[in-house]
């Protein structure tokens, strides 16, 4: 049982939207194909992986040290001890080793993306979907048969203009979604209000919307949206500052009494601890965002998770970044909160399986073995391009 | 005054050596030339940069990244109001145009790499040596006509004993220097202090050895150090933990009563601001070691030298790690503590001036415009090799 190859591109993910900080013009993705020797239903099992937008490809630190660190290891040390599959955890430290420790941006990707091919292959092998073998190895078997998704959209985007944010809405509802989330900090605080506002008329009721700031906001912005923000008691308010910086997260939390939600630009254990240690939030009532895909994959997200646990944070008040289908088997599996969704953008990457629709803001996993990005047609016929 | 062209390239800088956490077997450093249309003393002015060890080199994200942004953007945006220099905090928001918050690692040595290249390139055009631009820049004309160096080495190496130790040690001191610094946490604690014993009888007195750990212990091992390096009264006791455990930090600031150091692992101010926000260490007696040409560069290391202050932290508290002439440079002209100084190792990237030997400890700065990496001979011809 070996990997024959591993096949890797950056490819475009370029979209004229723009949130809070950054422009998505120029934005791409890493996308592998990792090839085995292993046979299932005729053919070699091939296992999938890309990272989630907002984080650029990194093709060249995969191609330079994480890939060759793969190929070059003992073909025996990249399994389970029964020899019967690949080991995630196994291979993890092989893909680490010579990395200092610190500095978690960029290679965490480059793992998260090679992590996620992996866990494709181990549920392939072991012919079961990526959310069972989960459950079977770390939850007795327990499963969630839905997810809880709720549509991430409300992007600046040139000439998208308040009936254009509240029919993006209205669609998000018409398919099926119960919670959308919105941008802001984009525009000045009064602008933002209007839009706001706008949402609101179309989704009714506060629960039902989150806005996300993308940290773009010191101390006083925040705090000024804060107090905006109150009367309208949302979903969440997310990311209001810098993702480290801490001491504005915690005087937030102390300040506004809804829920908040951050994480998604933090990409290890210890800076999801250095959160969780030192930014305020409250376990009963906040939320955490941490993207597999972008921080250093499954492997460490179950060290995370053993960490929200030794700090009393329930798995179910984690709803990932990231909008893809291995964060809704995470979700599944491991008893998440829900997962993000991107109905409009980030094309083929975002999407779950072709055939389940969202019914009342939840949605069905795939029942392919692995990660299942055979069920979704567009995906898949750009992840196979790279595989065959 | 435009940008011609940016050379880059990877090179290897392996060495058997190894440190508590990781071996620099397959070590590579990213190396830049800057091409101008300036010209000086009949030749064009080319500035030089790379990125100090511990971090490999980072070409993928320069060339599909911050490269073309430098080079699509238009001329007259690089360069000051008065447009009579190239101005590297304008070219730092161009750089960072487009990447979202958080995840400090990789992009911030790319960044630091061509911070290095634009500070020599200042440096030359003003025809002004780098210390003597910051120090009329930022402190009133002061500098340090002489900086402090320490030499770091005392790694782990195959067939390496303690004998072979102290004769490293002697040598360090035959050449001027008249502080050393050695490896710790790679062998059981024992034998590290069987090796600790060795080298004080070289250098005499505690206060002349400092020990690293490269961020290998957890709380207990670090405790357990701390108990047995005391009596020592040793110069620091560097990285005993992962870099972002700042509660181990902080815990061990409380029982450890000599002096601590790290920060060559934090790469942005916001992770900066978090060591001194949250590990406890004591602006009287401990030691801060970022490093610019890993962590955005000097335009970044000007913030974190800003946060210090709001936090009543001297520079004089800070010692960058690297080894490198940038580094010697920001701690004369911006009155730092000193400069790290790898005599044996990493060649040809650490190293100062040739003429200037080190003389009781200090080393004096090169006089030719810019970062003068033309005055170290093996370094140059390396760097000249790109640029020409």
């Amino acid at each position: 049982m070996r990997i024959l190859s591993i096949n890797e591109q950056t490819v475009p993910i370029q979209s004229e939207i723009a949130n809070a900080y950054i422009s998505f013009r120029n934005m791409t993705a890493s996308v592998v194909a990792i090839v085995t020797d292993v046979v299932r239903e005729g053919r070699p099992v091939v296992g999938y992986g890309f990272n989630s937008n907002g984080r650029y490809g990194v093709g060249g630190i995969m191609r330079e040290r994480f890939i060759p660190r793969m190929m070059n290891a003992s073909p025996e040390s990249l399994l389970t001890d029964a020899g019967d599959n690949f080991d995630p955890h196994k291979i993890w430290d092989v893909l680490m080793a010579g990395e200092k420790p610190g500095g978690h941006g960029e290679r965490s990707v480059a793992v998260g993306v090679l992590d996620m091919a992996l866990w494709d292959i181990v549920g392939k092998i072991a012919e079961k979907p990526l959310y069972r073998l989960l459950a079977d190895q770390y939850r007795d078997g327990q499963f969630d048969s839905t997810v809880f998704v709720y549509a991430a959209g409300g992007y600046y985007q040139p000439g998208k203009d308040t009936a254009g944010l509240q029919a993006e809405m209205q669609g998000y509802l018409d398919s099926g979604y119960t919670k959308v989330k919105m941008k802001i900090g984009g525009a000045p605080l009064s602008e933002d209000l209007r839009r706001i506002e706008a949402v609101l008329k179309i989704v009714k009721d506060g629960r039902c919307l989150a806005v996300d700031a993308n940290g773009r906001f010191d101390l006083r912005d925040a705090m000024a949206y804060a107090d905006a923000l109150m009367p309208y008691n949302l979903f969440w308010y997310e990311e209001a500052g810098d993702p480290l910086d801490f001491a504005l997260q915690s005087a937030l939390a102390d300040y506004y009494p809804h829920p908040l939600a951050t994480g998604e630009n933090l990409f290890s254990m210890q800076d999801a601890r250095n959160l969780i240690r030192y930014g305020g939030l409250r376990p009963h009532k906040d939320f955490l965002q941490f993207d597999c895909a972008l921080s250093y994959g499954l492997v460490e997200y179950l060290r995370v998770l053993d960490m929200l646990a030794d700090h009393g944070w329930s798995p179910r008040r984690v709803i990932p970044h990231g909008g893809h289908l291995m964060s809704l088997h995470l979700a599944a599996g491991l008893g998440l909160g829900g997962n993000e969704s991107y109905p409009g953008v980030f094309r083929p990457f975002g999407g779950f399986a072709d055939k389940h629709a969202i019914e009342q803001g939840y949605v069905r996993l795939p029942d392919a073995p692995g990660i299942g990005f055979e069920c979704n047609r567009d995906l898949y016929r750009l992840l196979a391009s790279f595989g065959e």
